[in-house]
């Protein structure tokens, strides 16, 4: 058997520097070069893609019995007629669970963290499978669905693993504790301290971004002790049927029982997610979705530890630029990735009505909602690079509200499909110009290619007005463009009060909605956004005890 | 103005290395003496402690404006009069801590520690105020006042503000992120974090251990820039009261606003617990007290962070001894010990119905009870060292628990007022003959001087009865008696699987009661009688957040 724990030691070590450092590091390139991945890799995986199509997907040793389940349809068009084992009885799931959970529980920190970095070095080789899964379920674009569904997500899991490895070296060693009685002998105990996983976790997957989201809660909980049952999102299934297959026969190899990681597949017309989240043995629950579920999470279940990603209004603040087209161009390409799908995507841009002070002279708030418009359709002007930014819409729903968003003020640009993208479901942004007090409109999350341009009275009240509506409706990311230092260290100070983290000035190839894996905490756990980050101590220090043994000393 | 964080460095340094390796420390002296204390501490802090009575107590600064309160009775038998501030409005409480918190929410977490320190290092030179202020609302005897409402209540207080550093101190320096871009120049981010605090937090004292159970809470709070706001028990308020006042004073003296810390004094018949709780400002809940206050905490306020330690069975597993009279005399006290209403006081003893081996040959499991209960006579036969074992009942609802215990099984021993305590509410141990099916008796916390001996097929199932009990109904602590090693380790995993601490062959001056700060956790956070122990990282690594800034670099 391989020794998983020596294979990943120093790799292991240097994601803990990393994660104390938070300067630039990745595991895993995220170029999906062929010098990287191999010659064949592309061909081949996306061959083993095409040959899971219209057929149960088969998942060795699997709790199954119950009727299989799935009806995943690509955003691009196809239906992928993958059905998924599901188990006899929910109850099936907890059970099997619970029989594996031991031995794990009795591992080493160490033990447990090679084996999983082994399962995330194998996701990594399979990145371009994984790709084509996530590509045709989220919608994304295929570079970002390699990216973002592979490497970026590998890292998120490797960073998990070694923020629980940090919080479970905390643990102290053996002691022994004497405590001095005057002239006569110290009383001596000899003392240590076991790790005791807090239970079974739940990850509620999203259908956005079928791994990145769902990877830092698996295998955190995985890296403390405790099994996990994944609950994808029934539009996207495969991603995270590809990868727990991919875990469970490291698991096996490295000599545990694979039931530790399970999948509780379910559709759309029944939905298991509230049952399974009921069952007692359920301790952990780490969920990516809409705010109305996670409330209900959160009120129902209030004895289990829950961390949860849910909806926001993230805001851009554009209060002057010392690089105006630069500006609109990086606005532009954050908008319009994935369609405004992401988490992070800005949807509210907050710019003084009397306009602001640029490179180019004095920009009034039309130009400036003019000018966004414009590098919008620069970036999507030709037809294939609209397809490889914008990717599909993931669900119908979001085509409903960019159709509403056109009633809920001035449209400045409207949304359109992108031209020659066929079976595709597709959408550019619509942006629309409304006022302050328009709280109705933009103080809710409207998910998708829907921005707002804001107009506030000056540009302190632009911070303030945006910095509110996060404190209120939560947000994962805002940004700032500004020349004057000190409006710039006003705003970070009241984004800092909202509790959001904050992007000043971004212009070229970086962008608001990217979350850098060791460096960028990915929401805060600060604002109703969110109520913990990607990945600190707060994020594993909790889904593992301690329990001590206290012996007189011989 | 006297620059506390360099004043206190090297202490906290110390404190730190504690935490690490959890070997015997302790910062502030258990012993009374006029060596460490000075010659004329202990009487001038009494007359100072007789000075506050009848009279109402001054906090300057401190929000007022409602009708004073107080109705402390001391256990020992005088009233004592006093009469706390109060403020017009509850809201104003919350309204003056949020005035508060701006400063000391931004000052360095190094900032806060010395300060925080220097309260400590007051209180520790009126811990014989506290401690008659402690002795004469919870009825512990002076010695135990002391010791635990004094130096070892200011050592967890330490505790908490070290670990509140070392988890502040992880977060990451500001940090310069290079991305390479193959052949073209870097992305080069600036990024800096920032630590915002949670909000405003709550925290709900107990009569038994005034500043024992409440320091961790606060000053966990406190070190992570959160206001605090106590709300001691009803009969238990002169000891946080006291503290509050003397904190408030070093707070100010460093040039914060001392609202950060307010005292929330009610009376039982006026509570005001549940609407503090559920303001919204109140983030935080650091909460001890019953099972029932606590579930309607956690059930009603699934939004806030609550750090709970309610009722549970702990339990003794007697199943062999290598000094039979040893472990006698080691139980006797652990029961016997401040009346029983220790968190930590052992409940039920799981011994195997036909005896154990021992010392002295087989004992029955008649003749173990018998020897307990004889050993408890002997540490109660003189009447002076009585009342300085038990001190006195707080609550006169113990009396009636006791005296309800004589009917839920054999009597072995039974309880008694302590001769000669004239005005003082006493009761000695009663100890009461179950079987383990008599489920209803022993699963249920009864609070006081109440102890079972529950009749086990044999020693396994001994083991097995006592971890299911806390399994099911919570503990803080556990201890077992055995000389089989396979036993033992058997016992060891069941106990863990549990989530116990486990004390195993206390024999002579060390008792499972004891919890020692920078050595033991307090409880476990991994069985119904807790969600957090005192204190680990997980007690203070959600009370605070942090927020990022990137800037593009120059």
């Amino acid at each position: 058997m391989v020794d998983f724990t020596a294979k990943h030691a120093a790799l292991l070590e240097r994601a803990l520097q990393a994660i104390g450092e938070r300067t630039y590091w990745s595991a895993y390139p995220e170029s999906p070069s062929p010098k990287v991945y191999g010659e064949t890799a592309k061909d081949e995986q996306e061959a083993a893609f095409k040959a899971l199509l219209g057929k149960p997907f088969d998942i060795p040793g699997h709790p199954a019995g119950g009727p299989a389940t799935g009806g995943e349809i690509s955003p691009y068009g196809p239906t992928l007629g993958v059905t998924y084992p599901t188990a006899a009885k929910l109850q099936g799931l907890t059970d099997a669970s619970l029989r594996a959970m031991d031995d794990w529980a009795d591992a080493s920190p160490e033990t447990r963290a090679g084996v999983l970095i082994e399962v995330i070095e194998r996701l990594n080789r399979q990145s371009f499978l994984i790709a084509n899964a996530v590509m045709h379920t989220s919608g994304q674009a295929f570079m970002m669905a390699f990216q973002a569904g592979g490497p970026h997500a590998q890292d998120r899991a490797l960073e998990a693993v070694a923020y629980a490895v940090a919080e479970q070296r905390r643990v102290p060693r053996p002691a022994r504790w004497e405590k001095p009685q005057g002239k006569g002998e110290p009383i001596r105990l000899e003392k240590s301290w076991r790790i005791v996983p807090k239970g079974l976790g739940l990850v509620i997957g999203c259908a956005t971004f079928p791994t990145w989201n769902t990877y830092p809660g698996l295998f955190a909980s995985l890296a403390t002790g405790n099994p996990v049952i994944v609950k994808p999102h029934p539009a996207a299934i495969l991603p995270a049927a590809i990868s727990i297959r991919i875990a469970r026969e490291v698991i096996k190899e490295a000599g545990f029982d694979p039931n530790i990681l399970l999948l509780a597949a379910d559709s759309a017309e029944k939905p298991i997610t509230k049952k399974l989240a009921q069952l007692p043995e359920i301790e952990i629950i780490d969920y990516t979705g809409s705010t109305a579920f996670g409330e209900w999470l959160r009120m129902t279940l209030p004895e289990k530890q829950i961390y949860a990603e849910e909806a926001g209004v993230n805001a851009i603040v554009v209060a002057g630029a010392s690089n105006f087209r630069a500006m609109c161009d990086n606005i532009a390409f954050s908008l319009s990735l994935y369609s405004g799908q992401m988490c992070t995507a800005p949807q509210n841009i907050f710019v003084p009505r009397g306009g602001v002070e640029t490179d180019e002279g004095k920009k009034s708030f039309a130009e400036v909602g003019a000018a966004i418009a414009s590098a919008i359709d620069r970036l999507l002007s030709d037809p294939a690079r609209a397809q490889a930014v914008l990717g599909a819409i993931q669900n119908p729903a979001t085509l409903k509200r960019v159709a509403q968003a056109r009633k809920l003020g001035d449209v400045i640009r409207d949304s359109a499909p992108v031209e020659g993208a066929g079976e595709a479901r597709t959408a550019s942004p619509i942006l629309v110009a409304v006022k302050a007090r328009d709280l109705d409109a933009y103080t809710e999350e409207r998910f998708g290619p829907i921005a707002f341009l804001v107009a506030c009275a000056d540009a302190k009240d632009a911070v303030m007005q945006a910095s509110l509506s996060i404190f209120q409706r939560g947000a994962i990311t805002a940004a700032l463009y500004a020349t004057d230092e000190t409006l710039i260290g006003h705003a970070e100070k009241a984004f800092a009060r909202a509790g959001v983290n904050l992007s000043v000035n971004l212009t070229g190839n970086i962008f608001v909605n990217q979350s850098a894996a060791f460096s960028d905490f990915h929401a805060t756990g600060a604002n109703p956004a969110s109520n913990a980050t990607l990945t600190d101590p707060a994020f594993v220090a909790n889904r593992f005890r301690v329990v001590a043994v206290r012996r007189m000393a011989a």
